[in-house]
């Protein structure tokens, strides 16, 4: 479930009240996220279209110019369409480097394969260059394999399960990386093509039948920026509410808050399974997690996130 | 330029008219090229569906059970929606093992970007699976990473050109291919992720940088099915229609002609460039395509695939 708490307005008064938050000296920062963190994504599209037309002037310039740091950056993302907001995070994080790759695996794993093509046309419409393209020129060997498999794949949607092939993918899996330096072409076709739930009775009766999970098994060797990638992969197609959790307690435990993990969680999920993360995470850490946040940022950083939290 | 002549006709009068050929004892097969051989894709859907509301019955199980052998192929491939009927091309390929991974190249380097997708939604749709699911079982190693690399792609189609990145990688090209046993990862990376135009300025660049073409430097090597499916990726990128003329030139000069090369092709182009492609075969051969697919092959077939070459 979402934490967003929509209201109703139109999107006409919604520009003329932003217009006046921007005027004159100092931006009206409260009146900002009042406004921007009460509205869905349709409504969020509505005000765009209607403020170009009322003040001919791009929404998205004006927050940028208006607003800054962590904030400006969360309002930004919280604006774009979704399928444009994923290709702006891919982008930044092929850009970010081995820091990035867990981001993208993420993205692609964790979206729908509808989802997915809709965030490779609005990556190709932003960057003149396909997804695919820039993930394998910014890497290598199995690496590159693996992303550009998740990227290119457009995995089938159906609910059909073959549990033969569960068995057998299973055994694949376990042989492929049972030792430090197996052969992962095998674990990379299983992983990057089956569809979702082929790939969940894989991974249960891998358990069932090597007494333990595969993720826990890849972090005996996850050393490197490959090993890394698989397992993120794994865990987002297993359980991606778990796997948000785990991002959420990285991001807020570490010294120095990682703001763009936080961010990035808290504006693609307020809308459809925050509540579930807030709930996993209170299980995990008997901790609110906006008690959490509001411990660990400050500012109109902090309210807007915490407005997105559904506080 | 298509071959292809169309005549104007209401959906209803054709589906009478065909339900008339396949009545009583034997099937009037000239009725049914004389309709069938003259109508667009369009035209073709609306028979299929008008067929199926006067007389409850798919007209496509109907010309299975009325036709047969090469004919029935031909008629039932025209039938189909062109996404749909890529698909079939390409499971059958699949199917068929080594023989079959030129057929795959060839659909997935010829269509375009839109038209890839489109056949692997119809692919979903028909078989359950996805493509490159099923691509991938098939196959191992660098003809695997080729092959699920050039199905997996959405190319951008864009014009733009990036001139250095075509001399960086026409470079990269020669050295990974001029060895019998190179590293193909960069030039796999290189022909399944970027755009087609630009990967025609980097074909340029190498014949204008090297003296000769990817293509004979690849022929030298052609000995397995990794290269012989990477000579086709490239030929089908750079001319596609040259590419065609020597598909059908194999088809029909061998022992025993290759009907589905034959039928794929005739069948495929006949209302895109199929006229380019006749002309590129008198230019070649001094023999006209049709006086030569009127020489090997005979019976309705002949006739049907004289019809859509214009004849």
């Amino acid at each position: 479930m979402a934490t967003l708490v929509t209201k109703k307005s139109s999107p006409i008064e919604d520009s003329e009240a932003l217009q006046k938050a921007f005027k004159g000296w100092g931006t009206d920062e409260k009146s900002v996220i009042e406004i921007l963190g009460h509205r869905n994504v349709y409504q969020r599209q509505q005000i765009r279209k209607s403020y170009q037309e009322i003040y001919q002037e791009d929404i998205l310039k004006r927050l940028e110019s208006e607003l800054s740091g962590d904030f400006e950056r969360a309002v930004y993302r919280w604006m774009l369409e979704p399928a444009d907001r994923d290709a702006v995070l891919v982008n930044v994080a092929i850009k970010d480097g081995n820091k990035g790759y867990n981001v993208i695996v993420e993205i692609v794993c964790v979206l729908s394969p509808e989802e997915v093509l809709a965030m490779r046309r609005a990556y190709q419409n932003r960057y003149k260059h396909s997804l695919e393209e820039d993930v394998a020129a910014h890497t290598t060997g199995h690496l590159r394999q693996l992303l550009v498999g998740l990227v290119g794949s457009f995995r089938y949607g159906g609910d059909e399960i073959n549990p033969r092939l569960a068995k057998t993918e299973a055994d694949i899996l376990h042989e492929s990386i049972k030792e430090k330096k197996g052969n992962y072409e095998e674990a990379i076709r299983i992983i990057t093509t089956r569809s979702k739930t082929q790939l969940l009775a894989t991974l249960n009766r891998y358990r069932d039948d090597h007494g333990t999970s595969i993720t826990k098994k890849l972090l005996d060797n996850a050393s490197d920026d490959f090993h890394k990638a698989l397992h993120t992969a794994i865990r987002c197609i297993n359980d991606h509410k778990k796997y948000y959790e785990k991002v959420m307690r990285s991001a807020l435990k570490r010294v120095g808050t990682d703001e763009d993990g936080l961010t990035r969680v808290v504006v693609t999920r307020a809308e459809k399974d925050l509540k579930d993360i807030k709930e996993l995470y209170y299980k995990r850490n008997s901790v609110h997690l906006e008690d959490e946040v509001a411990k660990e940022i400050s500012g109109d950083y902090k309210k807007f996130l915490l407005t997105l939290l559904g506080k």
